[in-house]
C-alpha cells in the first residue's frame, strides 16, 4: 500500500511546502453564523510540517485513492487514520459549496452500464413546503434548487437491483468495496463476503457519486452519524451544509439529514452536492409537511412520491417505519412515556384514524422494488423504541423488532441493502438482549442504534448517559451509532453541540474497535501513549480526536512555548513527575526486564554513590 | 420514616415561607474567584415552593436527623433524593467558612467512651511547608491554622481499634450506621453486617465529627469522589473549601485532598472543618513535602509523623501504596507508560535508591495501630495502576493487587476499615476481569477506581473515556468512583472542569444503581419521565442531575415563559410532537391496554366521523 500525501503531488516532492491541522475558528460559538470553508480548510502553522494533513491510500486504479489522515509526529514518524472530513481539507483541491463536490463515483456507475439517466420526477413547489396553488402543474428547473453542475437522475436500467449487495451476491468486488477495504485495512473479498451475507452495507446511491464509500458492519471500525436538519427560524441552507462539513471534520461517517418545514428539497440537494459522506434521511417527515402535518391524510402515493424524489437527489439511506404495524399501537398504552419517535406517532396515528393497517407494511414490497433501482439502503426505524428507562425492552418494541426481521427478510429477497435502527433509553443490564436478539431476528443485519442512554435523570448531558450505551452496544456488535448532543430532550443543537456529540461518539466507537480487537485499533492509542511518556506534547495534541481542545487545555495552565517540550506538565510540576521516574528506572537499570532484575544488583551501590539522586528535579 | 422539610421547622408550619433550590453563580468561570457560600445559599425563587430543598428524615433520636433533597413537583408530589450538599443548602442554618460545621457526630463519639483527648503533636512550620530552622521547636497555636473554636484532637483511650469495622464485629449498631441505613434506605442490620464482613466502609474518622456519615460497599448507592488540590500558584485557602463545598454541591460523595506545596496543612484544617464529606488525602505527598521532593529521603519515621498529624486534623481515609514492592519495580520497565502514579513513582524510587523493600510495607503493621486509634479508613493505592490502554491488566498492575489483598487482611486483623484503589486505562473487555479478581483477591472489599479510561485518544475528553468504564466497573460491583475531569493528562481543573467531573460520575454511579437494581433507584428516572410525557418542564428541570443548565439550554431555544408548560418543545414544535399522540391514544382509546383493544373498534367510526383530527396542531 502506497500513501501518498495531499502536501506532496505525484509528480514532484514538496512543491506544496507545508500545510499544518485545520484549525477551524473555534469563536463561533454556535451554527448560527457563517463560515462553511473554514472547518476544512488547513492553515500554515509557523511553517512546521508536523500536524496532519490529507492523504491518500492508492488502490489499483488511479481513480481510486483512499483518503487518510497522516498525523506527521516531532520524532519523525507518522500515524495513519481514517479520515471522514472529505476534500475540504485537502489544499490541493478547490471545493466551492455552490459548485458541490466532484464525482468520484460517476465513472464506476456508469461503467457499470446498468443504470440510465432518466428525466425524472418533476420537482414541484410543495417539495420545498410552498403552498401548492396547482398541484399538477410542475417545475424543471433544477438550477434553481442548486446552482452546481445540471444532473438527470439516474436509475436501474431495467428495473432489477443496482445494488452493491447484488453484486456482491454474483461474486464481483464493486471500485465501492475495494474502495471500502483499503479504508478499514482489510481484503476486498471480505467487504464482499459482509456485504453479501446482509452482515455489512455499503449506502450509496447511483444518484450521489460525490460520496468517498464507507462500509457498515460489525466486522469493521465502528460508525458514527450525525443528525442534522434546519427548523424554520433559525437555519439557513448554507449552514445545513455548514453543519454537515462541520460533522464530518470532527468525525461523522454519515449525516442524516432531519429538516423539516421550508426548503427542505433545496436544502437536501445542497448537502447531498456537497457532502463527502453518505446522506440518511426520514422521507416521511417530508410527506407529512406534503399534508400540512395532518397524518391520518397521508398516502402511499404521496409516501411513494417522497422516496422518488429524495432517492433521484441522491439519498443514500431512508429510515423507514414499516414496523408500526396496527396492532402493537395498545401495546404502548401502559408506557411510562408512549411513543417517543417521531416517525412512529405519526404512523401509529395513521393506523388508528383509519383502523387499517401501515401503508408502510403493506406497501413494503413495491418500496423495495424502488429502493433496489436507486441503491438506496434501507434503515428500518424503530418507531416504538423506548423513551425512558421505565418502557426498554418492552413487549411494544420486541414486537416491532420481529416485524423488523421479517421485513429485512422481504428487504433482502429485492436485493436492497439493509440495517435496523434500535433504541432508545435502556438500563445497561438490558442493553445486550438489545443487539443479541437483533442479530438473531434479522440475521445478522448492521446494527444502528440511538445510544442508547443509560439513564433518564441528567437532561443537557444526554451525550454522556448514551454515550455510555453506546461504547457498550457498540461493544457487542452495533455497527452504527447515531449520536445524541448535550441539547437531546431541550433544544435545537447548535455548533459546539454538534462537536461535543460527533466527539463522545467517537470516543464511544473507537472504545468498542479497542474492545472488539479490530485490527490496528489500538495503535492510535499506543501512538499517543508513547507521546505522552515521552513529553512529547505537540504530538499529544495532534493525535488527539480533538486537538485544539486538548491544547487550549493544556495552555490554561502551561501556556507558555518551552512548556510544550518540558518533561513534566501543571498535573505534578516540575518536582513531581510520576512518568519521569519510569524513564529514570529504564536509563538507570537497563532497559528490559531482565537486564534490570539484573542491573538492579549490580548497580544499586553505585547509585547509592552518585548521590540517590533517581527523582531529579528538572526546574525550580 | 418521617420527612422534615428544612423550610418548616417542627414548630412552626411555613415560618419560612419558601425557599427555592440553590441557584449557584454560574457566571464564575473558575475556581479563581471567591464565592465560598454561594454554591450552597438557597436563594427565593419568585415565590414559588416548586424547586429543591433539604429535608431530614428523622431517626431513632432527635440528635439523628439524615437529610435528603426534596423536589418538590408542579403535581404536588415530591421526590427524595440523597443529599451530599450539606448544612450550606439549609437555610435555617448559619454557615461560617472561618468557624466551621457543627460537630454533628461529637455526642456520639463521646458517649462511646473509648476515646479521650490528648495534647497532640505539635503543628510545625515545615507541617505548612515553610523552611525548617529549628525542626525539634513546634508550634501549637491551632488558631493559626483555623480561626474557628479550640479543638484537641482525640483517639482511642487504651490504644484499642475505635473503628465501625470493629463495632460492627461486637455487634453493635452504632448511630453513624443508622444514619447511612436511614440514608440508603436499608435496614441498620444490613449496615452492620456488610461493614463487619469487610465488605463496605464507613470512613468517620473521630476527629472529623462535623461529617454526615455515608457508606461505601456495593449493596449501597454507587458513591463518587472529587479530587482537590491547590497549587502553590493557583489557590488560595478560601478556593480549596469553595471547591470542596462545590464538589459536594454537585454530588461528591467524599473530596479527596492532593494538596502539595505551601499551606497544606492549613488548607487541610480549613477543608475538614468546613467539609460534611469524608475527607480523604495521600500521606506520601505532604511527606515528600518535608524532604524537599527528594523521594530517596523518606523514612518511616516521616511518613509516621505526617500519618498522625493528618489522623489529628480528622483524615477520613488515606491512601496508602504499600502494594508497591520492590520486585515489582522491574515489571514496569516494558510497560508503553511506565509508572504514572505519583505515590507509586515515589515509592518506587525509594526502593531502587535504597535497593530495599517499601518501608510501607514493612511498617504495615504498626500504620494499622495508628489508624486503627483514630478510625482512620485504609484506602489500598494501587501504584502500578496501567497508564495507558496497553499496560492494562499486565503482571505489575496483578502483582500489586495480590498484594493488596494480603494487605487487606493485615489491615482485618487490626480492624481498620479498608478499601482498595483500582485503575486507571483498561480498554472495555478487560474491565470485568479488575473487579473480579479484586473482589476474590480481597475478600470482598470496597473497590474504589479511577475511570477506567476505556480509550487514550480522547485527552480534554478523559471525563468521558472515564465515565464509559466507571459506569460498566460500578455495574459488575466498584463501590466508588473517583471522577476525572476534562483536563485530566492536561492541566488543573478549574470549577467548571470539577463540575463536569462531578455531573459525569453521578450519571456513572446513577446508571450503576439503575443496572444494579439498586431498590427506588428508578424511581428518579420515572419521576423525570412522567414529567417529561406530562410537559411539566419546570419538574424536568429541578429533578435533573443540573437543573441550571437543563433550564439554559430549553430556553436557548425557547425562551418565553409560557413555553415552559407548552405541551411541546423546540425539538419537533408545535405541529409534530410524538408524546402527543400517546396522550391521543390514551385519551381516545381508553388508559389500560384491554381498553384499548376493545375500544379501538368501537371507536374507529366515531373517529372518523369527528374529522380524524389526532394529531392536533396545538398552536401555529
Amino acid at each position: 500500500m502506497t500513501i501518498k500525501d495531499a502536501r506532496t503531488p505525484a509528480s514532484s516532492q514538496d512543491e506544496q511546502p507545508s500545510s499544518g491541522r485545520p484549525v477551524p475558528d473555534r469563536s463561533v460559538p454556535d451554527g448560527s453564523e457563517s463560515g462553511g470553508s473554514e472547518s476544512g480548510r488547513p492553515a500554515e502553522e509557523s511553517g512546521k510540517s508536523i500536524g496532519w494533513h490529507r492523504g491518500y491510500v492508492e488502490g489499483s486504479r488511479p481513480d481510486l485513492r483512499v483518503p487518510v489522515r497522516q498525523v506527521h509526529l516531532t520524532n519523525g514518524q507518522s500515524v495513519t487514520l481514517y479520515d471522514t472530513s472529505g476534500p475540504y481539507t485537502d489544499p490541493s483541491v478547490d471545493t466551492d459549496v455552490r459548485r458541490g463536490l466532484s464525482p468520484l463515483r460517476e465513472n464506476w456507475i456508469i461503467a457499470r452500464g446498468d443504470t440510465a439517466e432518466y428525466a425524472g420526477r418533476p420537482v414541484r413547489p410543495e417539495d420545498d413546503g410552498i403552498k401548492h396553488t396547482s398541484p399538477r402543474g410542475g417545475l424543471r428547473n433544477l438550477d434553481a434548487v442548486f446552482p452546481g453542475r445540471p444532473r438527470q437522475p439516474r436509475r436501474s436500467r431495467d428495473g432489477g437491483p443496482v445494488t452493491q449487495f447484488a453484486y456482491a451476491r454474483r461474486g464481483e468486488v464493486t471500485p465501492e468495496m475495494e474502495y471500502v477495504a483499503l479504508r478499514e485495512n482489510v481484503s476486498p473479498e471480505v467487504v464482499r463476503e459482509e456485504i453479501a451475507a446482509g452482515r455489512a452495507v455499503l449506502p450509496a446511491n447511483v444518484n450521489h457519486p460525490e460520496i468517498e464509500p464507507m462500509i457498515i458492519g460489525k466486522r469493521f471500525l465502528v460508525k458514527v452519524n450525525a443528525n442534522i436538519g434546519n427548523s424554520a427560524v433559525t437555519s439557513s441552507i448554507e449552514e445545513e451544509v455548514e453543519k454537515m462539513t462541520w460533522a464530518t471534520h470532527w468525525g461523522a461517517d454519515t449525516v442524516m439529514d432531519l429538516s423539516t418545514g421550508r426548503n427542505i428539497h433545496t436544502t437536501r440537494e445542497w448537502v447531498l452536492r456537497n457532502s463527502p459522506v453518505p446522506i440518511g434521511t426520514v422521507p416521511l417527515y417530508q410527506a407529512l409537511e406534503k399534508v400540512d402535518g395532518r397524518a391520518e391524510e397521508l398516502t402511499w402515493e404521496i409516501y411513494k412520491d417522497t422516496v422518488i424524489e429524495q432517492a433521484e437527489q441522491g439519498v443514500d439511506y431512508m429510515t423507514v417505519h414499516a414496523g408500526v404495524r396496527l396492532p402493537y399501537v395498545p401495546l404502548t398504552a401502559n408506557r411510562k412515556t408512549g411513543i417517543v419517535s417521531r416517525g412512529g406517532s405519526i404512523m401509529a396515528a395513521w393506523c388508528l384514524a383509519h383502523h387499517r393497517e401501515s401503508f408502510l407494511y403493506e406497501h413494503f414490497e413495491e418500496l423495495c422494488e424502488i429502493l433496489a433501482a436507486y441503491d438506496v439502503t434501507y434503515s428500518l426505524g424503530d418507531g416504538l423504541r423506548p423513551g425512558s428507562i421505565a418502557d426498554a425492552n418492552d413487549e411494544a418494541q420486541f414486537a416491532e423488532l420481529r416485524t423488523l426481521g421479517e421485513l429485512n427478510t422481504i428487504a433482502k429477497r429485492f436485493q436492497v441493502q439493509t440495517m435496523i435502527e434500535g433504541p432508545g433509553h435502556v438500563p445497561m443490564h438490558k442493553i445486550k438482549e438489545n443487539i443479541d436478539l437483533q442479530q438473531e431476528i434479522c440475521d445478522e443485519a448492521p446494527f444502528y442504534t440511538l445510544g442508547p442512554l443509560t439513564t433518564d435523570v441528567a437532561p443537557a448531558y444526554d451525550h454522556i448517559t448514551s454515550g455510555i450505551g453506546a461504547a457498550m452496544i457498540a461493544w457487542w456488535g452495533t455497527a452504527m451509532l447515531c449520536y445524541v448532543t448535550p441539547k437531546e430532550h431541550l433544544g435545537l443543537p447548535d455548533r459546539d453541540d454538534v462537536k461535543t456529540g460527533v466527539i463522545t461518539y467517537k470516543i464511544a466507537a473507537h472504545a468498542a474497535d479497542l474492545a472488539k480487537g479490530h485490527p490496528g485499533a489500538q495503535d492510535w492509542d499506543d501512538a499517543l501513549s508513547d507521546a505522552r511518556f515521552e513529553f512529547r506534547w505537540e504530538d499529544q495534541f495532534n493525535l488527539a480526536l480533538d486537538p485544539d481542545t486538548a491544547r487550549e487545555f493544556h495552555d490554561e495552565t502551561l501556556p507558555a512555548e518551552p512548556a510544550k517540550t518540558a518533561h513534566f506538565c501543571s498535573m505534578c510540576g516540575p518536582k513531581f513527575c510520576s512518568m519521569k521516574i519510569s524513564h529514570d528506572i529504564r536509563r538507570d537499570h537497563g532497559g528490559s526486564r531482565a537486564e534490570i532484575e539484573d542491573g538492579m544488583a549490580r548497580k544499586s551501590k553505585e547509585f547509592a554513590a552518585s548521590g540517590n539522586r533517581v527523582y531529579l528535579p528538572l526546574a525550580d
